[in-house]
């Protein structure tokens, strides 16, 4: 394999691709814990100066407090160092050691990782909370995992659906990825990698049991590749019992993720769904004087907007079957419920969220009467 | 009956009605024109001082004009003058001709226009297109619906899932509204008032040939009742032959209308369809060297937000299956069409739009490849 | 003289006027109060339906509320009444009760008042504080201020720089204003009506110890003419003993209150100065570790820009001799004080405030060291 | 002389700075030509990784083309190389060819620089347009600039108020300072640098014939720094006779700059006129019918506010004597000229322009009537 053939960067794409237009007008992503977890916001693949990336570690490290990410790994390319004339560092941990410290009085955990450049099969990995990257640069493709998984470390497959090692877009499953997945050396997929949401990586991702995740691949500024603040960079939310390093990886190894795409949230239901009932709260819920109409206030905790499908079964008095609920905002819903009900108890199909391809989550809303 | 039972106004809703948040900066209302009508933007339920409402005739003129509308009329209350012991005035009429003087040097047709004010059934109605306003001054409910026929007028029933007539916001057709149906005296029914949406009313008027109507029914300020320039009155787009009174009122009696509320279109698909077909336009197609991916860059020629589904069969390669495009701008979305396609031909379902209580309707994108 | 002669209206003007550009994104007008005094925001000089006015007098209530004001008065023409025949109410108190009805649940003062409608001289006149509008239809025009002095009223001369009545727009004091004013009968004069400002009304109200007034004259809406959120119109702060009507006429009878047009405060420097001075307040001075510049932190408490010109002696770190200060925000300057200072004490001119045609008062920042 | 007496970075201020509040919603600078000049746009001082910058030189070229510049130069530190066990490339122009490689394709001018890094006096300079910025590795303060000079460098003494070499932030000549202009070895001084105006920098500009400079220094990113697109990096515009770096250099050789700074342009008169002239330009010049008001539409052509003080001996009737001219919006004022003038030449005093500490520049406003 010549490595030179893939120094073409992901995010020299030669078409536009879709800028985000959100009602977001503060920086910071939030979205609430789930019962039992910490929700962890954590983009774990990014470049610097030391692999093919254009800014120094601690400049990701400032761009992620402003994101309000509780955690990041810099995974710089192991084979493809197009910096190397003007950095030869010949320890490939020293991107995490610089961040390390950038990050020492700020609350941001950084996760020693690293990306296996490879042509496809198997395109290129990243094996993260390693214990040392230079012991990663081997040359053959599944010895390289082995070494990554005698680490402890969690693998996953980047953009899958990468234009330049698939023209035609589709993240296809090959015999060397099943061996991997099958000898446990590969944990998780990215079904978002920077501008790109792909529908196959996730149908691999259920059909393998992989970690969903999504990440940035940001190689040069997030403000200018996300349009921040209207707009903000891909993310993992995992769901840790602690906050803290080691939780991150066993909430990863536990497949216990959503990624975030735009307004876009992917996973499966079993976290998917308490998330965005953690996210969407009822403030208040009544029937006025002389009205059979029950009126309910939603908040959105959350920095995306939310598109809801009513499923409730009843009629609403001022929407269609539609709802959007801006980020950090209220919603006043009018529900048509004929009779006054005890108490309230709505389903709303969550079309920003998707648990399978063109499968969205349904949810209740739940609240209690004023 | 006792109009005195009817003094309380629309406008005075007890509870909190949803705030649009479009992205919209421009004030004026755009929509294209569809194959053989004009698009003509008209808001006919109005009110001025000389009923309830607050400001006089010109304010009315004014507004309209500053949110680009072709056609208005000033609906005053028949039945219902609580400012009678300040405006004594006799003649009816005397609304739409301050209006015509207002708007005669511009581009704002006035129709001339009542509302017929009644307890439920059939509760408030209103005729427009009519002769001289006085002669509706008649008790018997049959009997004024009669002459408004006799005036050649258009008739439509108001917000039908008004609370105060209706508690539980169900619109329901009664003996009276069937007869009058029957006899061809009512013509069309609010299926948007206001701040309100009802389905009910819109499966009355499928099941019954009425015409779709949305108004704003204004009693204070536009601006401060629709957050302008955020949000916008809700209005009814009639498909005239020409762009003129007579036009408009054709128009409307052979039912072909769309009703527009926040970003919701609500129609027979016979217009929504070509409605929207002619609002997102396919500005480019193509498909990049060394990629089977087809961009295509989506042009909205109106000033409401699109959310479409996509029904294409193809996934996309940066969105899930739902995608919005912005007023007035420009969405690009990437199509893994797997292989090369000859031209652009791709389903939509458009969320934003309805024509059945919980349907919408289906569009085709369609273009050529560069 | 002919009534029918001054059928033209203020708000018709045939010019562009200058659109305000504050950094203003609250609808409500802040300004603090000062050492023994409430500051009381009233907008004087208003129009309705009841005059030449386009709305009814709820809307102007509703506006005022909006814009945070303590107190208006709904000051009809006596003489000018194009709207007499469709509203022949003989009663020209009407206006004002309807306010006053609509203000009941709310904290708002509307004060009776009337304007007094000449050719020049003596031009328009506003009275308030009358006890009864219909005794003022007088056509004698220094009558007509004697009955208002025995009704107690408050009056001052509209509009002096009007260029229907002054075409090359100065304000010109006439030999009947002269009377007026030196038989008490005038105590007023507006150096700010809609959208102008006039430096030669200045000059008459220093010259002549009358009441500087600023008001919007308001005939169309308030959120049109004057660009809201944006601008704001023009009030006059009233310093008062309470916040009552018998206070604010006390105030306007002693000459102690403040202009504003745009982000321009006028007035006498006895009002001018502390308000300023309550204004700007310094929240945090300090010398940091090894610097001997001082860093001063000063937060506006208005709802208008503040322009500043340096005139302590010092020169600054980040600034040239010009320091804005945005609405409700606040700014940092630093101050190169050579030697460190043991408190703040020092000087600005308010470039943004007038106390005589092109003379700008100074203040004094003072603030203790942390 | 100890480097590492010097390792405190600009850009880690202990104190707040002010922040830019301008109405600027697009990124680009603006500033138009003047008579025999090209108005070329120049940030002639910033770090990258290859001293104690954050970025990649290719971001700084990204930076600089979006901000609208023509001409930059990438001054890393001779001697002070915190990167240097990460890169330890020997060639000190690296930076420069990284730069050049980068901006080949884009209208963007690299011109060659370094910045001799020293304690007081002479502290830190910047030598551009240099031939090698190996051979300027010499520890004698002296040889440095003569090695500059022998390679036809511009040199200019960098943030001469800078707290860690000036406490009191007064910028102050000294011995060996008055030496290098004698000797002809020094051409310019900052009077700007990142956040910082110095007017005693500018008055040593003024005594010493010194080129006026300002820098944005910047060593993170300009986004942040400068909070972007609401303000703007400090830059120097330089008059130069064609678009090119020979030119370039002439106009800095020949003191023909005025340096930027928020909303604020420093320079001498000779330069500061003619481009405050050329910026503000009346639109539209008329008296309306039966009005001796002459109305005049002032277009501001560039990407900064201007606060205008009137000057004309006229009154304006609304405005006071402070006139605001928002980036690239028009201004209407009227201007009580009492008799009709057959063409327009007004003066204003440029507050937001300086040409002597605090001291503006006079311009006048001409054009001819409609």
């Amino acid at each position: 394999m010549k490595v030179s053939f893939l120094i073409f960067c992901c995010t020299v794409a030669v078409y536009a691709h879709s800028q985000s237009h959100s009602h977001r007008t503060e920086r910071s992503l939030k979205f609430p814990d789930i019962a039992g977890y910490k929700t962890m916001k954590c983009d774990l693949h990014q470049h610097t100066v030391f692999s093919d990336g254009n800014v120094w570690p601690n400049i990701r490290v400032q761009e992620s407090l402003k994101d309000g990410l509780d955690a990041i790994s810099l995974t710089e390319h192991l084979e493809y160092q197009p910096h190397k004339a003007d950095i030869p560092h010949p320890d490939r941990n020293r991107s995490y050691e610089l961040a390390l410290t950038e990050a020492k009085s700020h609350n941001l955990i950084i996760i020693r990782g690293s990306e296996i450049t490879r042509s496809m099969p198997p395109g290129h990995s990243n094996a993260i909370f390693i214990e040392d990257a230079n012991k990663l640069l081997i040359s053959d493709s599944i010895q390289v995992f082995q070494e990554a998984k005698r680490q402890k470390a969690f693998t996953f497959w980047n953009h899958p659906s990468w234009i330049r090692q698939r023209p035609n877009g589709i993240a296809t499953l090959t015999d060397m990825h099943r061996r991997l997945i099958k000898d446990k050396l590969l944990d998780g997929i990215e079904v978002v990698n920077e501008h790109t949401y792909s529908d196959e990586a996730l149908q691999i991702a259920l059909d393998n049991n992989l970690t969903i995740m999504g990440t940035s691949d940001i190689h040069g500024l997030i403000d200018w590749e996300h349009n921040v603040p209207h707009g903000h960079r891909p993310i993992t939310l995992v769901f840790a019992k602690e906050a803290n390093a080691e939780a991150i990886h066993e909430g990863l190894s536990n497949r216990r993720t959503v990624a975030l795409h735009n307004n876009l949230l992917i996973g499966r239901d079993e976290f998917l769904v308490p998330l965005v009932e953690a996210s969407l709260k009822v403030d208040t819920a009544f029937y006025a004087d002389k009205s059979d109409v029950l009126t309910l206030v939603i908040r959105n905790l959350t920095s995306i907007e939310f598109t809801l499908q009513n499923r409730s079964g009843y009629t609403l008095h001022e929407h269609s079957d539609l709802v959007t609920v801006q980020p950090g905002e209220k919603e006043t819903i009018n529900v048509k419920t004929v009779k006054r009900l005890p108490n309230v108890s709505l389903k709303f199909e969550v079309l920003n969220a998707i648990n399978a391809p063109n499968r969205h989550p349904v949810i209740t809303l739940k609240g209690k009467m004023q």
